[in-house]
């Protein structure tokens, strides 16, 4: 191309171009491009077989109980600190788990994704180190990057981390702050034993680490044998975040979640909640304090897991039928979610295009590792699809990956 | 002391603490102290009368449609980008003030305050220069200097900027955005005229700086002879962000709230929204699209604008009795609030202890300033205090102004 064309060509953008553009901060350059977004948006389409995200079972959310409306006093503005019925009946509950919370050490949020925003808020300047699980929730790590974390990540075994690269990447990183979801683990379902927790609670208190105790599965407990107590409750002097969700076992689209933590911390997570979006809202505060209180709590969690535990068996039979030869993994013991490590195949994006063409989405490993280079893992929820797309989805996905299809 | 001693409170220091301190991030440091939250607080006491907070009328708060609650989808997980039916209700309702969007360029937000949060991390690193008006919103200027948001102000007259300061500051200090409120302004209740409007365009567009511009008070148009069209909608080529609110109209603790911005920023908008909360709570979506579109919406518009009426009137009468000789101010044409200057006296925080002393609570104006060293105003609200309480707590601020209490 001549010169004169080329700047022909140039004086054309300038001129076409009506807009000026904006100027980002820097941290819009860590904010990571939405592949998984774009399937969870994908997986909602119309006749989509999804296992991709981590929607509770449609049947298993009760109605909303509106006699918890009445009070025209929730309409106005309230406080940062939130509804003193919402704060009173969560630290009840959070105390059943054997974390002893007072009122006041409890911040009602708008789903507990929120929490992270205010934890990183509080912790995390550009560079500041700390660790998660190796794999662990890609919202969380979304989350800390966008800060500008630098994240290593922890090896993660059936039972808990590998503590012995644990304590070692306190001595040598020396972290802000460590993520941690012990609790049927997303995304691999891993529910650390009593001796990991008592061992993870002991090294924090060494090296004063706060942790970020993640929580949200808990109550979708199938099949666990201990108390799966909170390793906040452990910490005898770290500072501690506790993160907890009503999204999984009550009503996902009216975001209500809630943070405890270490009484020092309150003020600062208060401030920094106020400034996002002045309180959370209280009509959906009133309706979740309505729920913790009703007589039929228990009985509505029991069936939650009858119904959860019917849907895990169906896919670990489903699953065990296509995925057998090619793929290993444990049952989860709790949670939404199976995590599968393909033997001599690759979970790349190509197969998950491949999928998606035929109606199948899945999320692939990758996204949930700190470092992002996993290529062997496959992250299937269990509590959306029904028995017939379970079968007719595994079906598919077996075929792509052995070259059936 | 001798050393022994000094070693000794040492000793026991080091052995008292039984908790490790944690490590905050450097923004922490700028996480302003909460004279103001103290203050709203405290106004919230049974007895005191309050003209601290920016409350809606109460008995104007309609009740809530929960026939709108009726669709099951509302309680499962969302889409970040919100509810079709509110995105297009509110994409009417905007379009309506003059300002063309699509229901693509529409974000559902806990609230316009959470438009600010993600505006801050859009645009705002640490020394980031930025505008504001002088005196303007005091929870935006927390959020931008929380941001690290290096901010000039400019200053404000009765009908808009000053635009020579303005146009100096443009070109003087560079800034990655100007953050507005034109109609109705918080704390001043300025409402910029025509011309000004048309003015601070024309300066952006020149300048390629993005406005946010913060509009929540628009509907409480109590007496304003021109249509106060949206600056967004006179820019040409500057990116911009358009911030609106239900909570002065409707619901506000239902928090919910919208941005509308340049179709360009959208997706960077949206996944910053989806890192925070996931997405704003579904049920309060529908409930206030229901009431978009619902043929009473006009006549409690012209209701709730009487009610205000009313009472800015009131106010104005009593102040005048009160104030008429220590004091300077504009009835406000529309929003919540009245701005007094005082003539010889000084606005301190030892007035304001005083009066929480005495029951009566109001802001100080130092805490509107960019540079927070203002001694002259009061922003006294007059749409939350009965006419009595208006007549009882006025009396007592004067008293106390002039040494007579």
């Amino acid at each position: 191309m001549e010169y004169w064309s080329i700047y022909l060509t140039y004086i054309g953008v300038v001129m076409s171009a009506p807009f000026h553009p904006p100027r980002f901060s820097e941290r819009i350059d860590r904010l990571r491009p939405s592949l998984v977004r774009e399937i969870l948006a994908a997986a909602t389409r119309p006749g989509m077989i999804s296992f991709a995200g981590g929607l509770p079972a449609a049947d298993l959310i009760p109605p909303l109980p509106v006699e918890a409306l009445g009070d025209p006093a929730l309409y106005q503005y309230g406080a940062t600190e939130g509804e003193a019925a919402f704060a009173e009946a969560v630290a009840r509950w959070i105390g059943e788990t054997g974390l002893a919370v007072t009122p006041a050490q409890i911040l009602p949020l708008a789903g507990s994704q929120q929490g992270l925003d205010l934890a990183a808020k509080l912790l995390i300047d550009a560079g500041t180190p700390m660790l998660t699980e190796s794999p662990t929730y890609l919202a969380a790590l979304n989350v800390f990057k966008l800060f500008g974390a630098d994240i290593a990540g922890i090896p993660l075994g059936a039972d808990g981390p590998d503590l012995a690269a644990f304590e070692r990447l306190l001595k040598l990183r020396r972290p802000a702050c460590v993520y941690l979801v012990p609790t049927f683990q997303n995304p691999a379902g891993a529910c650390y034993g009593p001796d990991a927790r008592r061992r993870v609670a002991e090294l924090l208190d060494e090296h004063g680490t706060l942790l970020i105790e993640d929580d949200p599965y808990r109550t979708l407990a199938l099949d666990v044998d201990h108390a799966a107590t909170p390793i906040c409750a452990l910490l005898e002097r770290a500072p501690w975040i506790h993160l907890g969700s009503f999204s999984k076992i009550l009503w996902p689209g009216l975001r209500i979640g809630y943070l405890a933590a270490r009484e020092d911390l309150m003020p600062m997570l208060v401030r920094l909640k106020q400034s996002v979006d002045l309180h959370t809202q209280r009509p959906g505060q009133a309706i979740v304090a309505h729920w913790l209180a009703s007589p039929e709590r228990d009985a509505h969690i029991e069936r939650l897991r009858a119904g959860y535990r019917l849907r895990r068996d169906a896919m670990q039979t489903t699953l065990t039928r296509h995925f057998g030869d090619i793929a290993d993994w444990r049952a989860p013991s709790g949670g939404l979610f199976f995590w599968l490590r393909l033997r001599r195949h690759e979970a790349r994006r190509d197969l998950l295009e491949c999928a998606m063409a035929r109606g199948v989405a899945f999320l692939p490993g990758e996204a949930f590792f700190p470092d992002g280079t996993d290529r062997q893992h496959m992250r299937l929820n269990y509590s959306h699809a029904t028995p017939e797309q379970m079968e007719q989805g595994l079906d598919c996905l077996a075929d792509l990956i052995l070259g059936r299809a």
